[in-house]
């Protein structure tokens, strides 16, 4: 049964990773085993982990082609209305180069630029999220990146879920490698005789794949390191229970470490949300998951006003957050860390998940407070233009080496003086 | 004297950091004390790597006025200027939420919001730099950070150099803490009695603050861990070789680690500047660390042709790039990979490093391939909104359901069900 709290100055509790000293042994060792030994060393941890003797690494046209035989019209129809949205909301996040010239003959600017080479982690075994290759690469097309390669690990067959390399190739992704784990990080980071080194690495994954990412972080860049998600449904006494209880129950079934909680100023909302779950968790397919969450990492807290409900919420900073309350705009400028926000009882987090558009990679863990959802600037770099004219460098030269020698930095100051005296 | 390389397939060398575990052991003590005996701690630390007494962690506004009195008039004026310029620039860079309606009723869109409270921390001991202060704190402030706190190392006396004092005080931060160090970022980090925990610290530091950075990296944010400062020059016959000579020990007088790079296609030119660089050393107040730098880290690549040379800076990706050739704008297209672009001859770096306008801190060691200058999207943060609409959640439905049941989630499936279905 979930745990209900009420209590005027609570602060909402969040599980916290252990110290995984072992794992990360584990995953310097595959690291340094992919650098040193690249190809060789992705075969032979397939093998072992994966338990499958791969004959070729990357995925074959005929398997691309097999796996669109292998999913239904509805799906196929679905990915791509899902496909369109996306792009369409991240196309509107799309940034242009600017300049900004004087007339004294001075041009700065910023240029925006795509990076070159982008790896896409896919998870896989016994999940298979075909929108996690959508939310990951839309993103980086849109932002200009010419290639990206998708790894992901096989099952013990050899082969890649149907759904997955249909979403890949849709997009039009030519390189797809059957690896996963730390190996396909230290690939994709490292590069190998099969996979070219990348600039950057993004999706999700189990322990073994945050760790490494975080241990090439540096080398290249990466995404971020994910927690548990999470979700804080925000309700008033209008609310209906059985959204908010099976809202709670779509984050619950992800994981036992997910996070579901519930804010409310009404007893009754909290009594039958409470009532509807244990209904709806009877038939749930996941009910042995959602339990587990539910009972040791959801919560409901009853507030004695939505206000001290948002103050709770500024503190923990969830990756999901749904307003399910009257006029939900009106709370909008008071919220300040949330990865996203649904507004209102049509906006369920599945449609942000699936299908609306914006990005389902949000960042978690109270990382709200300083972090943004995957987004078109993830994958483009700027660049510093500075082309300075004579007449500005002329006025301007006193103060400069003023400044720099009072930084004690006589070679900046002379980059300066050696071209106000004349020295052609 | 310099290295001259000529070769048609040449990579640019680079120094790599060593492992680092005996200052990184130091580094985990340190932020662990620092957790667990807040100021106490610090006022201990101060004492052993500082040398001072501490009677007080921040600075009080007697020592502000005492600094006014301590810079020049000169130094006044050109810091103000420095400020103007650099918050033109970066004004540019303010971005707005964005809204996107739809007719049937649907809103998306991403909200754009400043972090709460930043930590900037700037070096101290020998050296000091209010230019450091400056490019931290104003694209913090653009972006609209309300808080931001700033640490630094005192000196034997107490001190804190009056020039960075000032720079503080001109951009109104409030609170100046005398801690410098690794046991700086954990105050910053954690939290202690005097100073609140911020999201997100930035600013550059020596290989303790560099590690501590990287340690707390997740509980906050951090800017980058930068490595050695770089400058590649290329230059063609036309170029004054005073002014190669000037710029690449501007650059090679920050750090023995530092590395200046010539590319050119002119064997004349380089010997020029082999010879310029003889003369100008002999006059540099820090001869030593620039002499080093240009030795060991320094190199004169003669190139058959100038593409040639932009292929070798796009694999190394400096930090500066200058074009001190004809027509610069020409190259700047293939220019992929480069911390700032600084064009034509009048524009040597150390415009950019004080008074342009364009930020200083700039990705190394080859990171320009995938990060980028600071800029105010550093200190903010995107939130998604949805709205969605009953008619588009009606509309969708079926597809929605059938991509979260293709990913055997049937809890977010029956989010949309019980919608669509008039529980009521």
């Amino acid at each position: 049964m979930i745990k209900v709290i009420q209590d005027a100055n609570v602060t909402i509790a969040r599980t916290i990773f252990d110290n995984r000293e072992e794992e990360y042994k584990s995953v310097q060792s595959i690291l340094k085993d992919v650098k040193e030994n690249g190809d060789a060393a992705l075969y032979r941890y397939t093998q072992t982990f994966d338990r499958v003797d791969l004959q070729q690494l990357t995925v074959t046209t005929e398997e691309i082609e097999k796996a669109y035989a292998n999913v239904s019209e509805d799906f196929l129809e679905a990915i791509k209305k899902a496909i369109l949205n996306i792009r369409q909301f991240h196309e509107k996040q799309r940034r242009q180069s600017w300049m900004d010239t004087s007339e004294t003959g001075t041009i700065l600017g910023q240029l925006i630029r795509p990076l070159a080479r982008v790896g896409i982690y896919v998870p896989g075994g016994r999940a298979a999220y075909p929108s996690s290759v959508l939310m990951n690469a839309i993103p980086a097309q849109v932002a200009g990146v010419q290639e990206i390669v998708m790894t992901t690990p096989p099952d013990q067959f050899g082969n890649i879920n149907a759904g997955v390399l249909v979403a890949a190739d849709l997009l039009g992704i030519k390189q797809i490698v059957k690896v996963g784990g730390a190996q396909a990080v230290g690939a994709l980071a490292y590069g190998t005789e099969t996979v070219k080194k990348v600039d950057k690495i993004t999706g999700p994954g189990n322990i073994f794949v945050a760790l490494a990412k975080k241990e090439v972080f540096g080398l290249v860049d990466i995404d971020m390191v994910a927690g548990p998600s999470e979700i804080v449904v925000l309700a008033d006494e209008k609310a209906n229970p059985i959204y908010v209880a099976a809202d709670l129950l779509s984050q619950a079934e992800h994981d036992p470490m997910s996070a579901a909680i519930l804010i409310t100023d009404s007893t009754t909302l909290a009594e039958k949300v409470q009532l509807e779950l244990d209904n709806q968790l009877k038939v749930l397919p996941k009910r042995e998951i959602a339990e587990q969450s539910i009972e040791e990492n959801g919560a409901i807290y009853i507030v004695p006003n939505l206000e001290a409900g948002i103050h709770m919420i500024n503190d923990y900073a969830p990756e999901h957050l749904e307003l399910i309350v009257e006029d939900p705009f009106s709370y909008v400028g008071k919220i300040k860390n949330a990865g996203a926000i649904f507004l209102g009882e049509n906006s369920t987090e599945a449609i942000g998940d699936y299908f609306a558009g914006p990005n389902h990679v949000l960042p978690t863990g109270g990382t709200a407070k300083f972090s943004s959802p995957l987004n078109v600037d993830d994958f483009i770099k700027k660049t510093s233009l500075i082309s300075y004219s004579n007449e500005d460098l002329k006025q301007n030269a006193e103060a400069i080496q003023t400044l720099a020698q009072f930084e004690q930095l006589q070679g900046h100051a002379n980059a300066i003086k050696v071209r106000n005296t004349g020295n052609k």
